[in-house]
């Protein structure tokens, strides 16, 4: 999708892939195939790049260090990255610039989980890995001292943190170029379904407008006092008392900022590719009064053309956005952007469309 | 850009190119870089192919016919495309259907020029190469019999057409399917300098209602009634006297439909990539209430980049669509669109930016 929209602009990507299946690698015309873990490969493949960029956060943080002493600007740079690479290094540092979190510390064994909990207010609690985690993955909801031992056979270090009682999630997506300028779009709900988002709506609802600011204000100064390049997600919780907590941070064009691409005038993927070059950046306002995304999980249903031949003939609206990734179940393989003025109508369409190309429903 | 558009639908493009340099073959994974008019060549191409469509016309018909023969889906067929390749059968059969066009006949030497004109009203007459013609090449206006030589030159039949007196150009910009749906785009006014199109403005401003709705319905006709498959733009002359006349046929994405990219709920590439699948077609309405396109020529300002920088800080709702061409005086190397409320605004946004980028203003 970030290809997509270097296009128009003739900007030119050179692609490091895992495989030669990966969805960029299907429609980038230069691939290479190779392990972003290896740094051999990393500086093999950066030479003659004028710049670097992600569409995940893996890079270990020393090889992207190393990168930046032989001289290839990467954007978002290692001292950025790091904190939605750690989320540890992350909770210190928004704790330190005093970005509101939830309480939260470094753990060492499930002893140490317990004593979190009573300082916090007892079980539940919530572990993560420091590093790894993705969709749900690496992270644990757990209700006592016996059911703590998991998230540390890893042998990552554990994050733990106060299970927060939030009435939604949201999510402040901004993004922001090497020379400082940066652009807000609004600030969207995302709803999600067992750990993986399922929904966003642009704006979220009857969001209060002075916490909508602050949410907005929030993401800005994260952005800058962290030294972002490019598009930063910060995911958010709502609490019952009308409060904003930061739960986690994504430095890449993300999930929340999907419905950009037919919602905004500017999306996030030609908005993160004009910051990387240091181009100005485009306006982030929206182009309806309000856009769903909903996004398409692989279920039984791997005939997309017959699937396309029903959504597009029930929806001539719909904007359809799929991987080319094989379909496995859960996996998420695309995604659905409707729009309008109707929210209910927006996003029954956008459900109808999820749905049916997952399979889950035939008609 | 009709890659960028099928990316979404995970469509896989395989490209025929002329050279490796062609806009195409910089962002299209696979390339074949081939002769398309040597039939050995499309053959191999086109082996594996569930479906071929075009950016231009050239592909000799007999090749075309050879290649259905052989099984292969070629969309818009060549007996559709025939009327886009040669312009003599396009007017007989316009005729035939009904269609209004400019007077006009086959002439064989310039005496027989002389005698159209008479036929006609007199000098100026309009002469053309049947095939091969594109931007105004393989196009006089010829003001003597003396004058009416240089086209014969070519070996090529000419086609001599009266000179319209027209108050501006209009193009309707339909796209129609196998099974034979069709969606139409508003009619759009088409300013050509030079023989070139320079700016398209969606919906043409103040053109009468019934005379649009007389434009797509034509659009509609010839669509049907010459099997095109695929986008058809119908260019056409508004007399001075209320009427429509066809001046050209296109079967392919078109310049006067670049606008859609940006202003149109589903683009002519989109909608083309639909047809072309035999998928149901994307609504064609206007997103905004002006769209204007406006064509970068190539000038003396081939450094891109600093132009972005002036264009992009300016307007932070342009639309810029490079074609990653060297830039050569003259040639169409990109287009940017603009869209709003204020239809002095919207042109005079997508003229400055058009101009800057060509370098024949600085500021």
């Amino acid at each position: 999708m970030t290809h997509e929209a270097g296009i128009p602009l003739g900007i030119k990507f050179k692609l490091l892939s895992d495989t030669p299946q990966d969805s960029a690698a299907q429609v980038v015309s230069e691939v290479v195939v190779g392990d972003y873990r290896d740094l051999d490969t990393l500086r093999a493949f950066a030479r003659g790049c004028d710049v670097i960029t992600f569409d995940h956060e893996h890079v270990p943080t020393e090889h992207l260090r190393a990168l930046e002493a032989d001289g290839i600007p990467v954007r978002p740079g290692p001292d950025a990255l790091v904190h939605a690479q750690d989320k540890g290094v992350m909770r210190a540092k928004l704790t330190e610039i005093g970005a509101p979190c939830p309480r939260h510390r470094i753990v060492k064994d499930p002893a140490d989980v317990a004593a979190f909990a009573e300082e916090t207010g007892g079980f539940p609690v919530v572990l993560k890995t420091v590093r790894g985690g993705y969709d749900g993955k690496g992270v644990w909801v757990v209700r006592s001292e016996a059911e703590a031992a998991e998230p540390f056979r890893a042998g990552v270090a554990v994050l733990a943190e106060e299970k927060v009682d939030f009435v939604r999630e949201l999510a402040a997506n901004i993004v922001r170029s090497p020379h400082g300028q940066a652009v807000a779009y609004p600030v969207v709900e995302s709803i999600q379904v067992d750990g993986v988002c399922d929904t966003v709506i642009a704006p979220a609802p009857e969001l209060d407008e002075r916490l909508a600011g602050e949410a907005q204000q929030l993401a800005l100064k994260v952005a800058s006092e962290l030294g972002v390049v490019g598009h930063l997600a910060v995911e958010l919780f709502e609490t019952r008392d009308g409060r904003i907590l930061v739960n986690e941070l994504a430095m890449r064009p993300h999930n929340s900022g999907h419905w950009t691409q037919d919602g905004a005038i500017t999306s996030q993927f030609a908005n993160h590719v004009r910051a990387v070059l240091d181009l100005p950046l485009g306006d982030p306002r929206p182009r309806a009064t309000w856009t769903v995304m909903s996004n398409v999980l692989g279920g039984d249903f791997p005939d997309m053309y017959q699937a396309y031949l029903h959504c597009m003939a029930r929806d001539p609206q719909l904007k359809i956005h799929m991987y080319g990734k094989d379909v496995k179940p859960g996996r998420k393989v695309g995604h659905v952007n409707t729009y309008g003025d109707d929210l209910a109508d927006v996003r029954e369409r956008a459900r109808h469309a999820a749905d049916y190309l997952r399979g889950t429903i035939t008609e």
